[in-house]
């Protein structure tokens, strides 16, 4: 496999292997329907020619798949019920953004039909299996997609979930998926399972793929808050269930060492009740909730004979549910907001949860058994997130028992910038699927969250001072949420003193002596510049600065007394230079000053900075 | 009636009066429940001790009706159903809120029972009348609470609000109903009747004492959102109905006026298409909305005999929602989000819309006629409000044919600062009743849009330049949202100077020889905030202002080479002043700056600002 940050090879190259690895492992149960070869590599020589004419395509070549119940144009819609079908005529709008950015759909996705269940087996074309061991489940209900992607046969692959389908079978394959803020993504070309609660969702095998994706995908639906956070505080805390059902032994001490790994990683980890949790997916299970499934299908499957090819579990689900009176339903959604109130309240303070993603990996067997128990207890840990408006990044753990263990970062809505960046501590790479076609994974800068890479609007803060990544003051600006966008340096048009505060601080003013600086850029939220303003002491000011590369930011300055009587160490162009140099004397040329005169300066600027000479200025 | 910004004698004359006002109007049908006597005159007795010791009392003494589906500890609460009482320990959370300010509770109101119905005659307690002419109604379903208002029994109202019975009677009695964005006022405490959109409501005879009693009652339910806005922008654009349906032709041709006057009063008025507004109305009568109605007190219903007084049409029409099946409900809600849409589509760059409040006002005859239809068709123009989940203001416009005339101005959730902005252009102040009884009226300071009152949070930035209200860069401020909190002064420890910007500004800079400066405040949202800093161009900064009261607020400042280059002003210690003073000359003692004495300085202020001599700093 390739390292993260580099495709692998032209559209054409890749498309080729992903079809020699999809016949190499003889899963056809993956596909409800695979693209011609032909089809392919017309599309990905177009993929190669617009990026030699200067394109920029952010997937381009990357191969994807698509659970069959999101539109792709031209390709039968099943959601895996053939006597559902229906052609659709444009692609769903998550996957149109996908293939604008030069994704390849490869192929379309089996699934649990209708999107309704969690194992990945209520399918008439087929269960999918396990991508390692055939006798064990896919999880589902986005079952196809997931095991394309675990085998290396996908690169991205879209999912569904109401009830944990984009997580529960990511935990299974040990790859990543998100399930974003409700109505991140837009579900326009989606067949829907639960409306209230249907997110479209993404596979990778890495984070920063998933993410990429996921920035490319979302948009429009739901407007982003002004208040929206861009990543996790410095020393996050994380809640975790303080028992937990349905794991067995191993896999609840497996748990356990992913919450060490979390405490070393600088995350503040802390025991909470999980029950008001679990009662949110009894009310998904036993109450008046699942009647938006009949009202999604249930027209179809009343009026179906055995022509249409009916899961016979998930036909018997959605007829039942027509016979909920609307006055249950209602008192049940009044009911979950009781329940998410409390469950909020438990949460309060915390910046996400952690939890298993699935609790147990059945084989295929045990399902037969008893199709709607295990189905149940799979979504012990995923059903609450949807029901409680929460988004959720599942991403692999380590190998129990010869099991993948996942566990899933969940936060509040519009929190997805939070929850990644606390999944991406956990992150491991898992094992290079041996299968592995395509090697497309993706460039570096997948690395901003993707909520800013849909549109979430953010405002540039240029910091040269305490306020630059591990100085004192970065927890102040990570705290509200604000994503380090690297260094930059100022044009040749600012001179630096160095302040006396507390934490010693650099002082910034426009002059026409002026030089480069050097700094750093943060992306703050409209919301949390306000509040950073608001809070900024004296003698600190903002204002537009201006970039070497001729942009401008908002940036500090400071004021006119702090300018004065301030020591200049311009010639530094460096506040860490400045403050390292522990003996420099003050540059000359430094602006004289009656008070600095009198308490007897040139000192070095150490001595200056411990002294305090313009403190209380 | 005594001018607004004095309420009228003590809590205990404001109650004696208030009984007599009472007993003389003989109105019977508005209370439920009356207090006695000795319980308001003690309760007056310790507002007027508290008084005097020195609380705080925003509405001490204001007479307070509480429609009677609104829990007042010890009070029966009937929902005008006597076989549904029962007895609350607890007020509800906007009655304690009311009360803790100092409102005194006279006593509890008719309504619809259930709050079913916009007539008020829907009750076993009697037909609430129209305030000024006994054969009308008066609109509904808070029909005691708003005839108690319009009779100046009371000096503000609760009432609750699913379709419009919290602004229905307040346009037929003409009086101010205020029905706040969903979730801005709590409902705990509160009967439910669609519990999906209902809300709390309060009326008041004037805005000014409506938004007090408002700021009173929200908060804590639903959070503010961080770019909440304090006020419309200068020049609001408010989009009217094209057509108006049910209404008769005197009526329309008084909205008309409304638009009219709205226009002179600086207001940009658009005609739309208003189909989807009632396509939504018509969702709520003949869909499956109303098994929420059954939800809310259906097995109540069906159990109860003839005992329980239940009105025959309230109770037909909850019966039938008992039927609903929950796939109906579920796809009317999804039909509905999908009208939403498209309304919301349709108010794309407009502030408001501006609808008439009632279509027409009719008598009790009509009523008893046809109590579905007469009822369904006053629901015109409010039925669509909560559904979409917008706020509005109703405020009394004018008399036409011997009937109040009243419109609402509706604006998207959380604009509830905004259209009290735009409904304070169109409101009159009504008519005096001839038996106003306790002249209660909010004090001045009411003007504070309510949402601060009810702890929106705010940041304070002081200007001293052009962004003061009136001069050029005002709108700046208003189209954010911002809100003018008044004339404030620096501390002593700033000078000014006069900048060639365009428009021109003054350049202020911390000195130790500093004055104090005139200046204005005015709070935006944190996101407005954000939002100003990052447009701000050069020279301009902003960070922490000393005022004179030895409080901060976010405050102007300009950079080092403005300072040094503008001519120093400080001695008018008024922007204005110095710009009023076209032929000032340059104070002595401003900095001296090689450019400035390049171009030839001194010069008048005026002709420095014409030709610009530190233009292109």
């Amino acid at each position: 496999m390739s390292k993260p940050g580099r495709a692998t090879g032209t559209a054409t190259e890749r498309v080729r292997a992903a079809l020699a690895a999809v016949k190499s492992v003889d899963r056809p149960e993956i596909w409800i329907m695979l693209r011609s070869e032909d089809e392919l590599l017309v599309e990905a020589a177009g993929i190669d020619a617009a990026l030699a004419g200067g394109s920029h395509l952010p997937l381009a070549g990357f191969l994807l798949a698509v659970k069959n119940n999101v539109d792709v144009a031209g390709i039968p819609t099943t959601a895996a019920c053939p006597g559902f079908a229906y052609v659709p005529k444009q692609d769903a709008a998550a996957v149109a953004r996908l293939r604008s950015a030069g994704a390849i759909v490869l192929g379309v996705t089996n699934l649990d039909q209708f999107a309704t269940g969690l194992v990945g087996t209520r399918s008439p074309y087929g269960a999918v299996r396990d991508s390692r061991r055939p006798e064990r489940i896919s999880g589902g209900s986005s079952s196809g997609s997931a095991v394309a992607v675990a085998l290396g046969l996908a690169d991205i692959a879209i999912g569904t979930d109401t009830a944990g389908s984009g997580r529960v079978p990511a935990g299974l394959q040990g790859i990543v998926g998100i399930k974003a803020t409700l109505g991140a993504v837009s579900t326009s070309g989606v067949v829907p399972a639960c409306r209230s609660w249907d997110a479209v969702t993404v596979f990778a095998r890495e984070l920063t793929t998933a993410e990429l994706a996921m920035g490319v995908m979302a948009g429009d639906a739901r407007p982003w808050p002004a208040n929206v956070r861009f990543g996790a505080p410095a020393r996050p805390r994380v809640a975790y269930p303080a028992v937990l059902p349905e794991l067995p032994p191993a896999w609840a001490e497996a748990f356990g060492r992913q919450v060490a790994r979390l405490q070393a990683a600088g995350v503040q980890t802390t025991p909470i009740e999980f029950d008001v949790f679990l009662q949110a997916a009894r009310l998904l299970y036993d109450g008046g909730l699942v009647a938006e499934r009949y009202a999604a299908v249930g027209d179809f499957i009343k009026n179906s004979g055995s022509e249409a090819n009916l899961d016979p579990t998930v036909a018997g689900i959605i007829r039942a549910a027509g016979d909920v009176p609307a006055h249950r339903y209602v008192a049940d959604v009044a009911r979950l907001e009781k329940l998410r109130e409390e469950a909020m309240a438990g949460l309060a303070g915390f910046d996400a949860l952690l939890v298993p993603t699935a609790p147990f990996h059945p084989t295929l067997a045990e399902v037969a058994t008893d199709p709607v128990t295990v189905n149940s207890r799979m979504g012990t840990y995923t059903n609450f997130c949807n029901l409680f408006d929460l988004c959720a990044v599942a991403v692999p753990a380590e190998e129990v028992e010869g099991n993948q263990f996942g566990v899933t970062v969940v936060g509040r809505a519009f929190d997805d910038a939070v929850v990644a960046d606390i999944a991406r501590r956990i992150e491991t790479t898992p094992a290079p699927p041996e299968l592995f076609a395509s090697g497309a994974t993706a460039p570096a800068e997948a690395g901003t969250p993707w909520p800013l890479q849909a549109g979430a609007f953010a405002v540039p803060l240029v910091v040269v001072g305490a306020h630059r990544q591990g100085q004192p003051l970065a927890p102040e600006l990570e705290n509200l949420g604000a994503y380090w966008d690297g260094p930059v340096r100022t044009a040749a048009r600012y001179r630096m003193v160095a302040l006396s505060t507390e934490p010693p601080k650099p002082g910034v003013y426009r002059s026409e002596n002026g030089a480069e600086l050097v700094a750093e850029r943060w992306l703050l939220s409209e919301a949390a510049m306000g509040r950073f303003l608001a809070a900024l002491p004296e003698p600190m000011l903002l204002g537009s600065t201006l970039l070497d590369d001729g942009s401008t930011a908002v940036g500090f300055a400071c004021d006119a007394v702090a300018a004065s009587t301030g020591t200049d160490i311009t010639r530094f162009g460096d506040w860490l230079a400045a403050i390292s140099d522990s003996f420099a004397e003050p540059v000359p040329g430094s602006r004289s000053d009656p008070d600095h005169r009198r308490q007897g300066a040139p000192k070095s600027l150490r001595e200056s900075l411990l002294t305090g000479f313009t403190r209380g200025l």
